[in-house]
């Protein structure tokens, strides 16, 4: 079975939405379709071995992964496809994601994850380095990443408001 | 195809060895048989889920894991079978094993990995706790677990020499 | 005096308990019996040695020993019995349980604590992990560890819910 | 002026290339063709100007960049081109790349650096992932990126050898 | 075009001003003239070097910058001007701006940013070290900022009181 | 049994001496008795709790308690004697004395370590500290230790020297 | 100009009493005469020297510092004074304290400052370990002491309550 | 007496020279005069303070204040004198600097140091910020300050080289 949905974000559990939406609602802006599930490394490692086996099969082109503490999922579907894997770590309880963001950059040579910010900017940022990479052969949406970054320069003010 | 070897040494790579063979010198000492093997969760992971998905099977009771950095082999081995992991923490090069002490320990509920100290230490205290569960039913290892410790107070010496 | 309950809970102060309870409502729902007690090894030296020298006699199989801050009492308690001892760090005040980590984590070679992560997921992995040591000796426990990790596998949900 | 170079490397010194040579050799292990520059954010700001704002009229498609202490570079780079930039933190003195793994990958929202680990693995990595990257355009790529992960997976070994 | 203004105050965005107003009324204590902008580094990098390229013609004496996570604004206008540049690490939310702090003070020999301390504290001092920078030309002015270091040790309670 | 030597140095190894042997060289230089002995809290608890029971009873007036790693032995001894303890959080191997440190210095509300810094500066201050309190009740020992920190002050150079 | 009040408590601010209360209501609760002021090491530098240098003569025993953020008024204390110098570590709002611990416990040889946990432990604490020094030459004080600390063991619960 | 000396280089001990002799090798290079001494806060605190109640008399316009560990020098001499002070953390055996530079940069409101990177880098900076400061009144030396960042620029090779 094939798709043609680019982008997979793939995250360890609901409580991760409330952060990987941020991704999801990036791609929704720049118009890439996406597909957004639960694989829990610890909880369902089967699907997660389903899912990352068979995502270079499905259609996907790049992979969206969040996590939080030993946050082992994105590096996992990183050793199980060759496609480009970009983590996210999800802010924890404890330790506010340093936990998550050191289970998830300090991988070994050999198994890249391309690593974001710790929370909602990591999530929007995720979505756009996909969208980079998929711009490289999709001359329509790299217009489109060009606009979003004017607009987004743009809105910067010159001077701060008092509130 | 089961074996009676109670305690099944992973580790990421041969260079963990020089760490986990204080696991294995150690359960060696107090009489206790293992089986030491590569399995990288990240170059091998197949290899990992065959192992963990078959440690009961194997006749294993209690699996040793070490790996350092973005240390994902002990929590996707936990994620795999019943049986106890204890995780090692591997002092890794720039960060001297806090990330992969995080990595280890860090697990989400539902999934325990039991964490010992960073490097040398850490490989010991996981024969010696592996040898405490295996004790809890063999009364002969638990003589001898107990005798092992007698000795190791009895080795302190009173006061300080100056070398 | 000896009992038929395996795991002995013990927590640094009545403080732990809204952490530790997790380990005991663990414990009840895979319908291991547990003795939760306060055993502090700063305030209560006298009963942490009662306690622990006499864990064994007891009839105790495991003990989870949670503290937090210079966390002593897991660590102590290992000293003073041979029986498997899992430490759960408690989340502290300043420094968000960094410091209850490694004091309980960082162990020297010979004396084993088996650390899960910090605060309720640390509570309730340790008694996962004791359910897995009991295990070993009880297949009926053995089957209700199996079919409780299978229900938490199936309750993962296959997609991310707005809320 | 274009080139048919997909890989742009840059690094903010000298003393940085012998991290970032690992990413060199990877690429061409992979035989995929690199530039490598040396460009410092902050002794040369306006050669990284001009590089980054020209890199995509180069023909470069993916860029490379390491950097050390208070690394700007790949963010700075990131700010001025739409191309997918993948971060390598360069060990540093003082605090062993802490400082730079954070400079890089704690980019707000709106501007992505795909961050590797630490030192040497990050540089190979950055490599792969520039890789995967590429591959999903060019199926001979993605054949031999393929055949390099297979080769690694083969090369681990079953047990661990003493030295 | 030049201006009377000594003091420029820039910043990353606009919710940094709620740290780096403080500098501006610190200034305004001591009645020294600032002119306050948002420039982000990330965002409008042309309007970052155009301003610091700009800076000394447009008649500052001294630069103020504020910014959060990696905050590369500081170290980005420090490469681009010859006069003084003080930062100001802004508190980040994951990680209470140890990743702007260790950003904006660990610079490469050669491109200084005098760093002050995370957060309002900072963005006072940040101005009271330009007070004490331009009062080595302005006798006036050293006068006024002695009343003021006078006034703050006068207002320090002998005793503290119950509230 | 009682004595008239006012100084215990107690450490958790033989490996601690090399730290703990400063503490004892600054008593000596200040004519002050003490008695080094190893007691560690992990492998010799009995020890452990003997000496700290005993120390006010054999005269002891101030406890020097030098240990690394999981650092148990300073808060132990404080918990069994009601005489001041002072803590030396040795240097360890994987952590630089961060673990040691957290782990004497976090002790909870009602069970004082007053911890010098990490390694041999901290056992030299930590001797200091028992000198300045056994020097309240004797006027000799004060005049001692007045001249041992004139001449301290005396010994600083004017200017640096090139080597 | 003396006194028969054995401990000055001195804090940094008008803030750092919140904390440091809890010094003066378990001297209170020992019944140990103390006097509580503001000495701002930065902001009355003069203030500071004349306590430190004059302490000694006004009578005092020990002197209980806490200050947070970078806290040098318990350090610059022992430097000028001979007195024991115990040093609490105000909880700071973007570091939590880690600063103030460091900045107060990390001194070089030669000046001692007895260091305790940070936050409000820290200040009974400090409180406690000066009682225990005056209680080596104040049976009265011992005994008081003594019966605190059986009243604090006493009232630790034997097992833990449901709120 | 008065100098026309602008900078006053400051350190801690004659260990510090190491790093703060390339804070006079950079002033030198740019024939700008100063003035070295050893002052230390903790062991010559009336040095401290004449030196720094003294300096705006001694005619200095600017000091350079490096210390380690619990470094207080540039903080206590920013609280006794109204010129700029720039702060330099010198990186410590254990924490690597970490403490130092939480020590110095981490002031409260009212009394700033302008904070440079650990280590050599920080010596070398502080030099050229010093430089910066000056420059804004002697146009000549503002003039060679532009030829050092120009020919800084310049020597920055285009290529790696392999050594």
């Amino acid at each position: 079975m094939t798709t043609h949905t680019p982008v997979a974000i793939v995250m360890g559990s609901q409580s991760d939405w409330e952060t990987m939406r941020h991704a999801a609602e990036t791609l929704a802006a720049l118009d890439i379709a996406y597909d957004a599930r639960i694989v829990s490394a610890h909880r369902t490692p089967e699907r997660l071995f389903a899912f990352a086996r068979g995502a270079r099969d499905e259609g996907f082109k790049v992979i969206i992964a969040g996590a939080g503490g030993a946050a082992h999922l994105p590096g996992m579907v990183a050793s199980l496809t060759p496609l480009p894997v970009f983590g996210v770590p999800v802010q924890s309880k404890a330790l506010s994601g340093q936990d998550s963001l050191l289970s998830i950059v300090q991988m070994p040579a050999g198994i890249p994850v391309g690593t974001l910010a710790i929370g909602r900017a990591g999530a929007v940022n995720a979505a756009l380095l996909a969208a980079a990479v998929l711009a490289l052969s999709d001359t329509a949406l790299a217009a489109r990443l060009d606009d979003w970054r004017a607009a987004q320069s743009a809105a910067v003010a010159e001077r701060p408001q008092d509130d």
